[in-house]
């Protein structure tokens, strides 16, 4: 069943998260409903007619690497060019630099129709407009000038280079080494692996952002800088003149994404360029990772999206057995109709959540509010983690409700379980964001999250006259939530992080509640999937925020001799 | 890191599970302690030397097909003579026919242990033990003194072909014909798909257990009969003979287990012979089933456990960022903690779950009594699908605890999430399982479930003067279960199947439970896994056995075209 971008799910769900807020801002006033439809369509168009056709090449005829260079798979050149002249790289970017300057709400949506047409693909644009973000803030004005339109236009690439084999989670432990060329750039050298799409065959550059450590930067993360180093160093007239001392060493043998070529890339003396202040580059990738961390999120959700797609075309049409409504196709049976709900729901709850936090992005942008900044901080790592979630729970989901098919390549359901699989790790693994919610994001003692129940609770107060039951539900589990946070808040970091998982899934739970309440008041054909969300599946948070309470003691009391008995 | 027996593991929990009751019955007298002891440890030196090695060989270099003949992985050969000179194939089958004997309990754990070392290729001699046992209930005198010594010699291998395309979860709608040639045998026509280990280069021979339909059957499951028809037809002194007229028409591509061959097969009037009633061959395949359904869940705590295994190897020596103990290993990170406990935790549970189910088959053949037989009937669906739910789940933890590594083949880590992904659909996919659960098994009003929970609740009982945490805890989520059951029960059909696949699954966690407790009782050294256990998983059952009373109106009030809105 070919995919079919679910433009009135996005509408509908720009409604539900106050996406009005955004278009009643100076900045992105010509964010109208209409422009917005139609910049939606146009992105639909692009992903059900020219990227999901190449999913299914992108993983049988992996990205390799010839010679030192990585040629890509089947079709993944013209469908970069398609992505990259319909715009949509450089969407988000700023208008001056040939951006289209939209609402980071917007620009989520298609990359979500991206993720879920072809996710190998959707990574390479997903990584520039993450280095776009970062020179706009971070980078001189030269380097602005030099770089930014060339990304924005897609003529070249980037990549983000942190990982190294001894630092993976732990960023600090970085070794690659920069030494002052004295000539305004620097030298350099070092191993970096995972790089995500670090070559191709069809951009004209290749521009690495390296975390590395100058002689004079101290230990620890606030030892390291950040530097533009590109595959071709640029002429005096910018254009890519000759190449830099740098190279793909190896791709990885993945699980899945075989489309996009992750490499081990070797610096020796390459040719950088500083990007922000010395021994700052931290903060720099920060601002890439937030959003990026969003990103990868919503390429959960479009997997998810795509897996249902799929389940679901295929549980209409397949028959097998006496089914109790009499039309024979699986659809019927009680517990395919279950899992196929489930689905549905989680991706709802999960785009949601993940379009609430692009709206705060774009209100803290637009206003310069703190609580807005606040909000979207709350939310990043939610959106990141559950969305990531959800994409392996649903994709896995959707392999069982093919039965045998499923195991069967040639079928495409195991290629989203399998694809999606890594990004519950790359950009910070959801436990990183776990820790990352209850610890840094949590330095306000709970305010931010308090402010959310607190609009939680108020919409719930008023949805009470027409869904008595689910609005309860949803003020019960919302208040519990609460709760848990003053729990949480009060706990020295180690306990916090033993909960930190399960804290982070019932936040997603009473959050998907609301917003399938939500739903449910706008819309009464949404009722039943809000009822089933609500009733089925919010009920989780009990257990959840049991385990949050628990605290550090208990794990620590299986030690590591108890773990291998 | 290597896999290692959990030879203690074993032991313990046979004791907990009650085997010493087996080992008390006339028929099962030899299986004393030291005898089980030493044949668990002869099995487990043959996993961790000869078996764990080919599971990589196994992924990398998958069976194939050249020429019609099927042409295994590297080494698969040695490793399944080394399985048939153990007698490890017909370890269960009657000493009559050359096997051992062995209780059940025993024989499944050495499953367990061949299906960790090596899962592809311990699918074989799980189809031939399947097919020894229902030659045993099912053949007459003759098919029985000529098949089952050699099946249990490992001299020929055993396979059993039910699905057709049209014909998946629904059995009844097999159209694979028999006609009777007059002399004593049929032709047997058709196409069966999804055959696991339909042919191989290291058998002398390879005996297919096949559904077929005589012109006189009736529609459905009670038209089917079933019929061995071997590869090589048997000469008068029973060695192989001319080739049958069947064919492995090609082999499938799957997500994992690359090393046991799934074939298509072709039958053209292949000479088979009946096995059992004209008409009756469910009855023989359910023998076959009901104890290949334990085979599989066992499958799913083995690869569980193996996955366990490298999780906690690599946990133990990765070193990154700052750890709260000092090791700076990721083990003392909380998170890794947490999960590395929920996967012991749950292999632990699946284990015993799986375990009490064997010893239940093991006290209905050794005493007859109804009560046994109810309760192995009660919990080979529970030991199936939670068993491989979890196995698709510790897998994945598997995967996450690995970081980025965990996403490159080599690791092998994404080898068990892909291998033991089918378990969770063949054999009745988990969905089959609940509705038999809460269908078939509940024939009997619930008393069977009402039965183990007076057991369960006398058990915490007697506990609650020791852990009354524990105790309390685990006595009041058997008695929501009782209740639920007493709900589900009253409910039409359909309600009991909305609800089916949670009902099971908190019928598991409340099991576990009950297990971890009596773990913990037997052996304080298990008190920091069974507080774990029971603080942080069981409390699941609640919002578990919430949707268990929510019946089907609301799963059907989604409606096709609410979904595909």
């Amino acid at each position: 069943m070919p995919y079919r971008a679910p433009l009135a799910d996005f509408t509908f769900l720009l409604e539900v998260v106050g996406f009005a807020n955004v278009a009643a801002t100076e900045r992105f006033a010509d964010a109208t409903p209409d422009t917005v439809a139609a910049i939606l369509a146009e992105a639909g168009k692009l992903c059900e007619t020219t990227l999901a056709p190449l999913n299914r090449a992108g993983d049988k005829v992996p990205a390799r690497l010839e010679n030192g260079v990585v040629r890509t798979s089947p079709g993944f050149a013209e469908g970069y060019r398609a992505i990259a002249e319909g715009g949509w790289i450089g969407m988000a970017a700023a208008p001056e630099h040939g951006g289209m300057g939209l609402p980071m709400a917007v620009a989520t949506c298609v990359n979500d129709m991206m993720g879920s047409a072809c996710l190998a693909l959707q990574l390479n644009p997903l990584m520039t407009q993450g280095q776009i973000e970062a020179l706009e803030h971070h980078a001189s004005d030269a380097l602005k000038a030099l770089y930014i339109p060339k990304l924005v236009s897609g003529e070249w690439c980037g990549t983000m280079n942190l990982t190294e084999p001894q630092a993976g989670s732990d960023v600090g432990a970085v070794r690659t080494r920069a030494e002052d060329r004295g000539d305004g750039t620097y030298a350099i050298t070092g191993q970096k692996i995972y790089i995500t799409w670090a070559d191709n065959d069809f951009s004209g550059n290749v521009c690495h952002l390296v975390l590395a450590r100058l002689p004079d930067g101290p230990a620890g993360t606030k030892g390291i800088s950040l530097f533009m180093v590109p595959k071709l160093i640029p002429d005096a007239d910018g254009n890519p003149g000759a190449r830099n001392d740098l190279k793909v060493v190896s791709l990885e043998h993945k699980l899945g994404l075989h489309g996009s070529p992750t490499a081990v890339m070797q610096y020796d003396g390459a040719r950088g360029w500083l990007v922000g202040e010395k021994h700052n580059g931290m903060a720099a990738m920060f601002t890439m990772m937030n959003n990026a961390r969003l990103g990868v999120g919503m390429q959960g959700v479009a997997v998810a999206e795509a897996a249902f797609q799929q389940a679901l075309g295929y549980a209409m049409e397949r028959k097998q057995g006496k089914t109790p409504l009499g039309s024979g196709a699986i659809i019927d049976h009680a517990d395919v109709r279950r899992m196929l709900a489930q689905m549905k729901a989680e991706v709802f709850s999960a785009r949601a959540i993940g379009l609430a936090c692009a709206v705060a992005i774009d209100m803290g942008r637009a206003t310069g509010a703190a609580e807005w900044q606040a909000r979207a901080a709350l939310l990043t790592p939610i959106a990141k983690a559950y969305g990531t979630d959800i994409g392996c729970e649903v994709a896995h989901l959707g392999v069982q409700v093919h039965g045998g098919m499923g195991f069967i390549e040639e079928t495409g359901a195991a290629q989203f379980a399998r694809d999606v699989r890594v990004t519950a790790i790359y950009e910070g693994t959801n436990g990183i964001q776990a820790m990352d919610l209850v610890g840094r994001k949590m330095m306000d003692q709970g305010e931010a999250a308090y402010r959310l129940c607190d609009e939680m609770q108020a919409a719930a107060e008023a949805a009470r006259a027409q869904h008595p039951d689910l609005a309860g539900a949803v003020w019960t589990a919302t208040e519990a939530l609460r709760e848990a946070t003053e729990a949480l808040v009060a706990m020295p970091p180690q306990d916090r992080f033993a909960g930190a998982v399960p804290y982070l899934r019932a936040f997603a739970r009473v959050l998907g509640g609301h917003f399938h309440m939500a739903a449910a008041l706008a819309d009464p054909a949404r009722l039943p999937l809000a009822q089933f969300a609500i009733k089925r599946m919010l009920p989780e948070y009990a257990p959840l925020l049991a385990q949050v309470r628990e605290g550090a003691a208990g794990l620590y009391a299986l030690t590591p001799e108890a773990l291998s008995a």
